[in-house]
């Protein structure tokens, strides 16, 4: 009987409060801006990952929630596979003669999102975080969650943030070989675990832009963006890593609103314009700055920060001694449908009425609670997606 | 019997095409970028005012649209008022001894819009400036427009632009003092008489920030406003003019589009972000973007341009021989309510069904079509807002 090389890992999501927009080499997907976010919470949103390499396989093969997915030669989960089985082979393997030469094997990979695509969260972040993952824990790789940032990087720019729980920094680099764009850790989810999240599921009928098209026009026709990479990025990633570090909510608060405008602002500067915030994005955010400035004049600061990426959900930033009322402030102006709105966190008594509006207006889908979290989880076999034979076992 | 001094004047709305956003004086209304802007036809969107001085009067008085309006010492309408007739006396009276002393006299005055307040256009522009030419007129000032756009300005600063037909720049100028910030003739409606424009009324339930308060908002919090300010409307300023002169509608077009947008963008830059658009102005844009990506695509160039102030509305210009396929684009992608589309140019055959659908959308009041237009008019006393006591003549 042959062993069985096979590892279980799971990434978190992550929503920037400085935002990654354009690329200075697409290829290598380097960005124009550093850029930071907060990871969330496994326990609530995660994809997860089962690697296996054997000698048996005769082609690299991924399944994304049970389904066959292509990997094209040259593309980028090609790309993360094979900066993987180099790395395998130059630290474990070239190292230790005696290490079975997985490098060489064909690899199996299944991964699957706990949370539907309909749900408007982009999935590419903690996929191919978890992607990396699994792979390095089939691998043994000796190397740092900043030096896989740099692979997972390729797979999706956002992907490399997921690397690392709590609260976590993009660097754009200097390299041209992005040898230096990688991931930081500013400070981990033990730091802050007070930091919650609502996602606000808007839904949207028009089919948006997608980020990797929309983000080069930026690049390519706004004027305004060349302005927010030198003059304004910098200075902003400074000042929300210390507020992080000072656990300073206002700072926190403001710099992550402004940095969401701006973004949207950039989008809308591109031509053709890019908008990805429709009516019900822009009530959210008119409820947000009335509760903060309401708070801010009894003296209590901010309280709440919005930020969206590329598309209409709103992800609600707070402090976990406010998150009943933001709730509350949120489903008394947008009431839910029944059963869309699940209680993660038990912030309500068993059976509070959370969900007892009757009417439901167009264009919201519910919300989901969750906090700041750790970063990818090595899982055990009882949580692995591939059966005996190597291919996807059937999904409940 | 005495004799009676007395004027009416109308004067023309304008839509920017290279958008005024911020002052840096707002006591003068001297601008942080020079604008351009095309002034509309009369025949179909005008302010009309009557200004009669005489010295039985006790105090200069207004009313607007029939309702007296305060004309609170040392606000907008007392200084207009205060500069014309200190013009007078410096112009006039001071040069030639045996003219009436009407700057000693108090005034009455009349002002009427053609268009209620309800279309959402600004009606400031053309109320100061047909205020401003009405008493013009009336002191018999021996000046140029560009010198009356001065005072106009100080009104409302986008109303010094109405003092010219055509095509019309506000130059900031330099002077503390504002004495060069005024308005110019880049060229006059006979130049390219065939610019139409068809304003879409969209209706929003929600008060938007006024620009008055909102530009500032933007000045004092924006990081993109400056550069904006001093590396990209200077340019287009050239850019555009030249497009005017050379009857470039593609650059024109282009031009017109990107401003409109980087005007949105360092709105939604601002701390609270600013929303002018909504859900149905940006389906408008995204229609204008497709036709126009399909006219590109058959080598016929740009056929129209939108452009957006300070609200939701919609102004679409485009060339003549273009106007009725836009409006019938329009209408297709957004049936009108009956009656809300008036065929001022004789588009349609008399008749036509421009107005069949119907499915009237939420969120849309109407089209207006007109085309570039001439400067203030001297009016006959047969067009007199005022009666023979000096009061308002009752509208039918």
């Amino acid at each position: 009987m042959s062993t069985v090389y096979q590892a279980t890992a799971s990434a978190p999501v992550n929503i920037a409060v400085i935002k990654y927009w354009g690329k200075r080499d697409t290829k290598l997907i380097l960005p124009t801006n550093s850029s930071l976010s907060v990871t969330l919470d496994q326990d609530h949103l995660r994809s997860t990952t089962t690697s296996r390499a054997d000698p048996s396989f005769v082609k690299d093969t991924l399944w994304l929630n049970g389904k066959e997915d292509e990997i094209k030669p040259g593309g980028r989960l090609a790309t993360c596979i094979f900066e993987l089985k180099r790395l395998r082979q130059a630290t474990v393997e070239n190292e230790d003669p005696t290490a079975p030469k997985l490098s060489t094997y064909k690899v199996h990979i299944a991964s699957y999102n706990n949370f539907p695509t309909a749900a408007g969260l982009a999935s590419s972040a903690s996929g191919f975080a978890a992607l990396v993952a699994s792979l390095a824990q089939l691998y043994a790789l000796p190397v740092s969650p900043s030096t896989l940032s740099i692979i997972a990087r390729q797979g999706s720019g956002s992907a490399c943030r997921s690397l690392y729980g709590g609260f976590v920094a993009w660097q754009e680099g200097v390299h041209p070989d992005g040898s230096d764009s990688l991931a930081i850790q500013v400070a981990p989810q033990s730091h802050w675990p007070e930091i919650h999240a609502l996602i606000c599921v808007v839904s949207d009928d028009k089919k948006g832009t997608s980020s990797t098209s929309g983000m080069q026009l930026t690049v390519e026709t706004s004027p305004l963006l060349q302005h927010r990479i030198k003059a304004v990025v910098p200075q902003r990633m400074k000042d929300i890593s210390k507020a992080i570090l000072e656990k300073d909510f206002d700072t926190f608060a403001r710099i992550t609103m402004a940095d969401s405008n701006q973004f949207h602002a950039v989008a809308l500067d591109t031509e053709p314009p890019i908008f990805y915030l429709n009516d019900v994005s822009r009530a959210i955010i008119a409820v947000i700055v009335e509760y903060n400035r309401l708070s801010l004049a009894n003296g209590q600061g901010y309280k709440a920060a919005y930020t969206y990426d590329a598309g209409p959900n709103a992800v609600i930033y707070t402090e976990e001694k406010n998150i009943k009322e933001i709730i509350q402030l949120i489903v008394s102006f947008f009431p839910q449908k029944e059963g869309t709105f699940k209680d993660n966190l038990g912030v309500f008594a068993q059976g509070a009425e959370v969900n007892a509006q009757a009417a439901v207006p167009p264009g919201f889908n519910g919300l989901i609670h969750t906090r700041v979290g750790d970063g990818p989880r090595a899982l055990g076999e009882e949580e692995a997606l591939l059966g005996p034979e190597g291919t996807p076992k059937t999904l409940e």
